[in-house]
């Protein structure tokens, strides 16, 4: 086994790829440019893997991600954060490199961005389709109004489309609730177009959730697409929303076995909420913060051990709760991988990858800065 | 207002220098020896603070957070988690070095080290009072004996004493609760204490959590305290425990506003998972993950407004429902304070600090390494 010492991040390159290409076709196969979110890997290196699959334009969650994608040469790129007016200096000089794509869903945002732009940025409205954190409502149809005039008046803002993270996706429990949800964010989302086409016969429709886009089958009317997660899935999507199987999570923290308790079936392992986040889900009524795999001798991964979870967590512990098998075969100095619950926040804590099949050691954003 | 746009970890100087003295204080008054921990601050320029109060001792919870502050000066450090045998190469330079004292409480990991030790390092054997995290049980002595023995045999190891953090004192729910978690800790550790004490005479009863720390009474028999956290507190100390008071936290993360929903009485926020952490507290049903102060000119802050918290969090948002009171004069532009749940692990993924008193900007682990 390569020189693992201490809690180490692993990707399987494998696996990413296949999820890479899994959405690459799904937008293809319904006319639908592929925008994908790159919030969850947050890494160059990763992203030279989309720009193989022909992926030109990207979507990112804060001025500090566009910054550092822009960097390394893409020229696409929306923030899907509601634009902050106080990052205006930031903007502009972005701005000035790429074409940079802004989130607006209030007046005064567009009025100030639009006194202080020196250069053109595209503006999205953000539509909130039900998840009810940022947006605005379909029917709000004389903001939006507001809103338009206010860009065509500017000569630094061109309209690019309406833009819906239908959020509400991830309290979805089985693939039919997800569809539903899907199915109503579209019909909104056509409806808007319908609405507005007219005027703006080149406004475009994203929809960005992993829910969504890994199992919703009806696009009609949407023109872009913007999922994040997908890239690396985790527990949350696998067993809580069932938008992928668990076989297609791409990461896994290999942590080592510090403590054993018989006497409880319990390990503890170097692995905690600073490493893994300090997110769980509940299984009949239990929080779990992971699940266990064996690790293979080149850092891959086997399938998840039956009855074996994190049960808690603290800033450097996690206590693993075993089946009494498993349990037997585990020593103090093995190394387990866990499974995290949401890849995101588990790859923005550990700042970086061990690639199972190259070895290699590649970089996430906070790392670099 | 000193130039912040994006999402800042902000440190009340003062008010750190007050939970610190408090600290030093009541270690002195108990004749207690003070080894606080590092891992809330992980900072060496706040560890400087603890200099100047005559500290010399420390307590860490990683083999990184070790040599992160040994490189500053540190002389005698406490890896506060049970010993990972994997690390020994890192073990032995750092041993090197300083005086180190590692944790162990499995006759596995005792022989594991001792075999590849290359210089001397101290012993604590952990004792579990009743967090059921880690360590043996107090009446495990035949176990405790067979690590003695170990120890005794061994030319590299020093038995230094018996460790504990009671960490079933964060379910506490009063005064009350701590302190009777506390004397039922303490008096656990005496009992340990005098049955080893004959034979060895200079072992040392270390306790170190936050809570007990703050408010417990009776130290009789106990050598060491080692709490981390009081140096900044937070929501789920001041709020849940009742090991302080929402005046002594020190941290507030600077928070953006980026959009206002009226309908809702709800704001939103740069100032998210990645920032905040995930840790929420329970108050009235409903899930906590911050509370909201304004901030005064100078950047400090001032007391909680009634009636408004953040009640949702993903990645980069929190959303945060406002009394109408507080709604009324917030606007998109605004920068307002977010008082952590869990300031160890916003601290962790923030990686950095601005003071308010001297607008110094430091440094924290996650940032130099």
């Amino acid at each position: 086994m390569p020189d693992i010492s201490s809690p180490t991040l692993l990707l399987d390159e494998q696996k990413v790829y296949k999820n890479i290409e899994r959405m690459v076709k799904k937008a293809e196969a319904n006319n639908l440019t592929f925008k994908p979110h790159f919030k969850t890997h947050q890494s160059v290196q990763i992203s030279r893997w989309f720009k193989k699959n022909n992926v030109d334009k990207i979507t990112v969650s804060s001025i500090k991600m566009a910054e550092y994608f822009a960097d390394d040469g893409w020229q696409d790129i929306t923030i899907a954060f509601p634009c902050n007016v106080l990052e205006i200096n930031r903007i502009n000089k972005l701005a000035k490199k790429i074409s940079l794509s802004l989130l607006a869903s209030d007046p005064k945002t567009i009025a100030q961005i639009n006194a202080s732009l020196q250069n053109t940025v595209q503006i999205y409205i953000e539509i909130d389709t039900g998840s009810h954190r940022t947006g605005l409502r379909p029917d709000q149809t004389e903001v939006i109004e507001r809103l338009l005039d206010q860009i065509q008046d500017s000569e630094s803002l061109n309209f690019r489309g309406f833009y819906s993270h239908p959020g509400h996706s991830y309290s979805a429990q089985s693939k039919e609730e997800i569809r539903t949800i899907h199915r109503h964010a579209v019909s909104q989302m056509q409806r808007l177009k319908a609405h507005f086409e007219d005027q703006y016969p080149e406004l475009l429709c994203c929809l960005g959730d992993t829910p969504c886009c890994s199992v919703g089958k009806k696009w009609e009317g949407i023109d872009e697409m913007s999922p994040g997660n997908f890239v690396f899935y985790d527990l949350m999507q696998a067993e809580a929303i069932g938008s992928c199987k668990a076989d297609d999570i791409a990461v896994a923290l290999a942590c080592p076995v510090v403590g054993t308790y018989p006497e409880r079936n319990e390990i503890a392992v170097h692995g905690g909420a600073i490493h893994l986040s300090k997110e769980s889900l509940k299984i009949n009524a239990q929080p779990v913060f992971g699940r266990i795999v064996r690790l293979n001798d080149d850092l891959t991964w086997n399938r998840i051990v039956d009855n074996t979870y994190v049960k808690s967590i603290s800033q450097e512990h996690g206590i693993i709760t075993c089946s009494a098998p498993f349990f037997e075969h585990i020593e103090i100095g093995d190394i387990i991988g866990v499974l995290p619950v949401h890849s995101c926040l588990t790859a923005d804590t550990m700042k970086g990858y061990h690639c199972c099949r190259t070895a290699d050691i590649i970089d996430h954003l906070q790392a670099a800065h």
